[in-house]
């Protein structure tokens, strides 16, 4: 026995990716665009509930990366992926990446009413203190969340994917239209992308929706309007917005988003809506009873590969942030 | 206006106790004990599973206690949990103190393999980086886990409770039984209490228990036992220890622990088993559906106001150790 | 001598407000309503440019105010206010809450490029680490700034006090129209209260400009358009917005904003736009040769002088937050 | 001179291995088994009883191990081990690895009584503040002890040296004692591996014990008994459980344990008991004076150089966790 | 049993001094000042050389102030405080006030040699670790020491205490010493009070002294010199200094420093040395084997009674700091 | 794309050195030293006096070195410096060493008066905060700064590249005197270098000095005097020295310092001083009209070089300490 004995096996370079439950696919298809396999953990639950979970394989000095968004059921998937980093931390692992395909709670960020949490910060907190040293996200909320994190956290953004997709169905006379209030730089992003112009729905109370339908601000007479929005969750939002561009004498509605969040009577609200095509991606799994014939869902899986590659040999991120 | 105006106010002596999803009705109790309301917070969950928090009346420079118990559903509970201290806060709460009658994950307090996570610690740090300033807990599964904290953790004793109701039972002739290694120290104070033996059920590998009665240390023929544990989860132990009691010749078996956290088939282990008697506390809320005949519910409402007095009042807590 | 004699002293209600270089009006202002004076301070600079400070009173176990916009010379300004909170921290002042009228870097609160710092989160970590223990600001750039902090952080807005002077002024026909993408949600929030539509002007690439008038999205023919925006730097964004309503037909256009930054060729941008007045607060103390007689100033002092009334007598700082 | 001139030192695996003054000779002999020598290191005492330390050769950036046991005298101990990780965190030491073979002050691991110190929390919160950033230790006093620590820490065990050593001696009709509570897991485990019965000593409370013989729980009567304990300390525990083996028919009674602690009237206790062999390892470096005939010592060096081995090289440790 | 029953309690102003093993003399010479009684506090050592340690009364919520210098055994005194420290941490002190009269390792304060420690600063982090709110110590070996701490630290001086004892003595034609380049500050400090004339001992290399006097600088010819240092240690400097200033023609040669910390042939340097009188203070107990009849000790027990008022009653602490 | 595709890439040795605004002509003559080119780095001013900054090339896992004097305008050069961090911390840059040839605020490293900060404490801990893994510095006010950080801090000096200009002068009949108490040790330094005695001028109030001539301590007569000390600000102390030495009868009169921080009146003050020549190094970039005949300039290029390479190559630094 000598301490330089196994001399080659330190220089090697080694890489592990972990799924957890929340996106076993996409992490499949990552790793064989990677050309690995996934790396072995067993994740299951105690009678009680509690999460038990072991990494079968040694992890020391390795550059981890696990894959897990914070969909639905959202408590677990955290902890689980609290639970996760503890475990690689104490297993010595180097680098414990955090990929997280949808940031679940990051809609709260801010104290939109008195003595509320700011959970989207305290998740962050959470993982910073479990032992994360990276954490990578699609479209969050708002750009700000980057600040939430002390550790380098890299933004990605799905609006390429999206925008190809659009580029190639070949639409004309298209105009951009944003939601929301809160959508209207994504809006203005794919507007630049696409060399078209914009409109926004103009919001006000949600709860006069049932009612009413928004103003819209701009002009989509006759045009191919392509709705964007980061998440969608009960299709409330959008549908009024479809519901609006179609008062407003819109000639096709398209509609699209980084995460379906896809919740409560949202298979009514966006079948029932005047919109054609819904196109998502692959961040949040969907079960298969949530499928729709009008949705298209694209896949991010490229785009984390390459930038897991990067990472993993030290080259610039940033090119998947434009 | 002026700064000294609302002098009075200041001086004012203000503790609030709030209750979360698992307990309410201890906390009920609770409150009705210390003369005072609960205090109003609004908890519920988006349509996605994000939980939606709102503390409805001032905490500012309060004294605040929360009461919850991280039982089945833990991870909800316990993100509940976080996201009322990070709520507190940021509304400038002066002492977060944390009430969990049941600490769940407490069994996860060392690695049984290798790369797993001590979850128990994960969950000790993240009440600490949330904001908890003070945590109490009852019968925690190793007494170790007061040293998991760095800030104040009182970690009080449901025994007292359950002895008395053995002593005012009046069973002759009695023997304490731990139903396994783990649990010796407590039945050990037990038998103090009550001034009787101790045996010892030698459980060796659970999975042989299917076929196969575990040995007992000790002498129980002819007595009335009463095993006690922590907490019972899914029945096999204390079932396993109750034939191994019978198999014996033990006259009468008694059965006690702290934490119903029954799962699995423990109804149909419990009832067929030779345990005439289960005495359990309040520190996890059954739902109606597992209540059971055999089962007596003794409260700790009284242990825990007087906590709560004794820390609010700045008395010593010690008394409520023994 | 004898450790209780002072007991009266102790029960004494301590509040002491200091200020620092960048606002000495507003804060005395602000003592002058709260019926107290202001710290004594003493603050400079040696030959070198380092500066020198030392409070000239005890602070002990008192509940300290410091008001400091970090506005231009906005390096200056930080390090002026981190140098203080130290001394008060060394001194043993028992709570030290800042209040920063005008937060400088908010804007940069995220990576626009890569490898670009996040300085808003940068200054918020300096102010933590040298001992703040609270935060106050008015019209942060990003509502999500709050969480850049983990210690309690009051976000005021003077929105309320720029709409009172508008709803007393008596226009008629007005539209309230955000300047650029990112004041949307602050424009919804003036034509709520003041019960008008809205209209956004489109800006896209600033370096077009100069030779270029952005679109106005929504309808302004006619009316009084009042453009609002959190704050006004060089004047080309709000003086272009200014030309685009021209343009497009407004009949009268106003302007709003609460923090007058004030640089580079802000005068003759102002001075020759079409903007009839434009109304601000004195979160920045402007020097007497930044004056303009279109410029109207109105005072935060007792939105200011309530939250610490608030703050001290542990009364919710909510209500201000609306 | 060049940056990149000496890239083949750079590429170079520096492991270095250092001995405080608790144990001399297991560092050496640890060295030996790797092949290499100890690191240059001055520790000394000035005539005040301060430490003086220097670390005489360069550890920048290298992979260093602590071998320094927390034994008597515990306090010169841990500070010796302190004030070194704190020169070579400031020498820009890449990982500072601590062995501590035998970890003083383990069982101060609770609150056994109010307002008493969690002294083993306290050393572990010390070794992480001063710059460790792995621990190891052998038969800690409880499993839960790994939890005090939030950087890797590896808990080995010495029960597999032990359980050969009698292994090879060949007895027949054996049991395994356990001397108190505490220690029935370790007992049990030892049972495991030699497939034998276990029995356990019922003690109460220590101060009768000098006039009364404990209960033995469990059947010894004519069987080779072996005791197990972590530690052996004044030797009150181990005498007590042998002679209340002797008098429950005991053919043979030996003892084990891996800690020779050793104080008091350790000698005469042992030494008049009917123990015929006590087996230790050497953990802790006993001075000449407290050999005994009846003691035999079991070297850990391989086991640590071992995992020096598997750390340095990293290969999982866990192998040696069985 | 209410919550608002024992609020006269609460209001109290409770304020506990404890003395650990260094100083027993001079905390109750500082309890009698303040009109208290010392507080119960048990600590010991186990027989293999832990300490043991039990706070015998309720501090919860109490402002508490702990004496200890880490004098010799400075090891064991740093470790009896900070296991004290966690014990009142954990026993929720409210503010834990550490007195350390005699600051031990406060001469290792830089790298004087590469890899060295600096022990200074590992302690101050070692307490601030623990537990610790606010440190006080006289007479460190530099000042910069306080900016070690992030807490508040108060750092008392006794060179008014000595200064005021030559005044009584009125010695005339006085010249004051620095024995070495390191106290020249002090001196001045001193001649200021004193207003005399200042002189240097020029030490160079501490191993030539055996065999050299060194240079005097200044003028002492006909004077009485008194030498001033902080501490004396082996006493070779001192006495070294006196015998340079008996060379150069003083008439009269006196000493005085703060901590007596003497050790080795302290007595016969100082004994032999044309040292009239010494004269100490009391930060260091003395045992009786060290008195010599040249040595005259002051006591600094008004000045920390003093401290303590004014800290507890929110005095402002800096008249002691002159 | 595969994982392992770009292996040669990271086994790269990666060196980056940045310079901001303070000192670019000595950050490039360390580049070309070592053969390399300075890091592209934009930094820059928006019109409201924020720092405008974005490192220009991908730091991935490098080594960096970033150069920048505090120096005036001292509050500017701190916060590009903070920023700086941050934004490598963010583009994950693995070593982020500082190095600040002269550290602004080093003479605030003390409570001076009470109620003061201790602004070099706050410097230190501002700069780990924003994420400095490792500090350089020359000629610190005093060695005791050192333990104002837990991070690596490397202290550099001066007076072997300013003695080795006075060894090549050639002067006889030499003295080295300090200008004030606190450099005495300097003094001390560079008369053994040179092996020459030592003075020392007895500066007391410096307000006294407009109109006094202060003592000089230790013979000058007819000698060649070099008055050593860290900086020169002012120049009102060394001024005064170079007086006082005439007074005393000093033949030629020499002096040096580390840093020319040279404010106020220094011009006036060394031209029309008895000085003959002053020797300075360049760790501050003096600008043009700074200059005086009498000032010699010697780099400090090849020391910061010779530093950058041995940290780099893990090397021991400290024959750079001597």
């Amino acid at each position: 026995m000598g301490v330089n004995e196994v001399e080659s096996n330190r220089a090697e370079n080694k890489v592990k990716i972990f799924a957890l439950n929340s996106n076993r696919e996409l992490a499949s298809e990552i790793a064989g665009l990677l050309g690995c396999e996934l790396g072995k953990v067993y994740v299951s639950n105690f009678s009680d509930g509690e999460i038990q979970l072991c990494v079968e394989e040694s992890v020391r000095d390795s550059d981890v990366f696990i894959i897990q968004s914070t969909s639905d059921p959202v408590n677990e998937h955290i902890m689980e992926l609290l639970v996760m980093i503890d475990a690689l931390k104490r297993a010595s692992a180097r680098h414990i990446n955090v990929i997280i395909p949808y940031f679940g709670y990051a809609r709260q960020d801010r104290l939109a009413r008195p003595r509320e949490p700011i959970t989207a910060k305290l998740v962050a907190n959470l993982l910073e203190k479990a032992g994360a040293t990276r954490v990578l996200s699609i479209d969050l909320h708002t750009d700000q969340m980057q600040g939430f994190f002390d550790i380098p956290m890299e933004h990605l953004t799905g609006i390429p994917v999206l925008s190809q997709y659009f580029k190639n169905k070949g639409l004309e006379d298209v105009v951009v239209v944003s939601p929301h209030h809160g959508s209207i730089r994504r809006a203005r992003k794919l507007a630049d992308i696409l060399d078209v112009p914009l409109a926004l729905v103009d919001e006000r109370n949600p709860e006069e929706w049932e009612t009413e339908i928004p103003n819209v601000i701009g002009n989509v007479k006759g045009k191919n309007a392509i709705i964007i929005d980061d998440l969608i969750d009960t299709g409330t939002t959008i549908s009024m917005a479809a519901k609006a561009l179609a008062e407003n004498g819109a000639a096709g509605i398209y509609a699209c988003c980084t995460h379906s969040v896809f919740t409560g009577k949202f298979r009514e609200k966006i079948e029932w809506s005047p919109i054609k095509e819904l196109v998502v991606t692959n961040t949040i799994q969907l079960p298969q009873e949530k499928n729709m014939q009008k949705v298209k869902t694209i896949t991010v899986a490229p785009l984390l590969a390459d930038a897991i590659d990067r990472i993993h040999n030290e080259k610039a991120v940033s090119p998947l942030f434009e």
